[in-house]
């Protein structure tokens, strides 16, 4: 029987399990510093056993979702601890700082740098889902670094998860990233920070639920464990997309202030675009 | 029979329509400068009849949904036309200012100044839905200048859509509104702008849809034709609010640039009590 260990059992690392189980009969095993979240891990069923790193000498697998500043440590010490035919996944949101941290461990072959694009703005083992990564991105980096017949498993995992594989490099993902999926968590705590600042007072009075409010503020639900650590290592990125947002946004200020009702249009307009990206 | 005109057959009027036939059993025929829409409307059974102001005179209720721009002008002719047991109401998302215009019409107790807060970001008859009102709130404004008789009426159809009556000042709601809803939208469409700027090349290799993204964006793909007018109409709120959001995103860009961990962290967890106001 094949055995993944899975450190973090978190929402990523929970979901990863089940699907290991589900779609292919894992044996999944599991690690976290947590032991509420272990606790929980095995109540749900999302792990058979609670283990140590001696029991990574004979894993088939070891996925490590921990926090984004963490994950280069932790996956240095999983390599330490593998066997030979093991694979090591992560799932950090930033790719180059951990792709750099572990370019010279000499098992380096043994890893592949990946991170599932999927989540939602809850977390903990209870938020693991099924279906999760269904339909989703799989981004790998680096793929020329990792021993062929370990990144073969990563991909028969992937597509077993039924993910669209997309292999870059670390600075095309961290950059694009930045854009598609960090601005819009600054974007959206910002907002909800800023509504509730005049809106405090007044949640009983006034419906937040009925306005497109509830949607572009969902992901401020989201942890500070693990979204602060992908601000500061993304941080060039970030500030590269923020600067623009804000620059955008000041724009579009500047237009209001003068009353540019054609110009205004014009900016929604080439925001409508995402009409023909998104459906 | 009851009846009702609905003038301006869009997602609101068209989903008013649909939903004054189902729950209240009146007729109801409909207006629309856009020949097209009425056609449309016509074809989906939204109206059973294309009429025009002659047709207002008997009528129990008049809704006029059209762009928040024309709404006051259209409502005051409206008022010339209607008999003297026609409530009239209108579904604008600012009020204040078309409470103004209004104020001094010989006929302006007919008037119930109303903003129903639902919506989605498409647009025109084809967007009209039953059950959008279900469970929202009906905002009313200056009730205390509607005939109470009237007024009855405008609060049996709102109870009869299952939406729940807030009633406040014109100068409240444009306030609230601003923040809760009109701020969401220049995110939204300045987030899209920003992204589309340095995706546009790339919609093919990276996906957009996988990242928290697709639920920020959302409201981006919303109508400039809506939206210009909103924005213009509300300016004075709009821009404060956007000017706070600014300060806030400049002052979160300002403690990423200088590493401030624990202050970012701060930021998401204010952010973060959200979650106790919006499941």
């Amino acid at each position: 029987m094949k055995k993944a260990v899975i450190i973090g059992l978190g929402l990523i690392g929970g979901s990863f399990a089940l699907e290991l189980k589900k779609r292919l009969q894992y044996t999944v095993v599991g690690i976290d510093k947590n032991p509420e979240h272990v606790q929980e891990a095995l109540d749900l069923g999302i792990i058979s056993q609670a283990v140590d790193y001696t029991a990574l000498s004979d894993a088939d697998v070891v996925l490590v979702a921990v926090p984004v500043d963490r994950t280069a440590e932790v996956v240095h010490k999983v390599l330490d601890h593998v066997g030979e035919n093991t694979l090591v996944m992560d799932a950090g949101s930033v790719k180059a700082p951990i792709c750099a941290e572990l370019a010279e461990h000499p098992r380096r072959s043994q890893f592949v740098a990946a991170h599932p694009m999927a989540g939602t703005e809850h977390s903990g083992p209870q938020a693991a889902l099924y279906d999760l990564f269904d339909g989703k991105v799989m981004a790998l980096c680096e793929v020329e670094k990792s021993n062929w017949k370990l990144l073969d498993r990563a991909l028969d995992i992937s597509k077993a998860l039924n993910m669209r594989v997309k292999m870059m490099s670390p600075t095309d993902h961290d950059l694009h990233t930045a854009y598609v999926s960090h601005l819009s968590h600054v974007s959206s705590f910002m907002l909800g920070k800023t509504v509730l600042e005049i809106e405090k007072d007044e949640a009983q009075i006034f419906d937040l639920a009925s306005t497109g409010f509830a949607s572009t503020v969902r992901l401020a639900k989201s942890h500070p464990q693990m979204w602060t650590p992908i601000f500061l290592e993304n941080k060039v990125n970030v500030l590269k997309a923020l600067t623009e947002y804000i620059k955008n946004l000041e724009n579009f200020k500047h237009l209001l202030e003068t009353d540019q009702a054609d110009s205004i249009t014009q900016d929604i307009k080439e925001a409508n675009y995402i009409r023909k990206i998104l459906k």
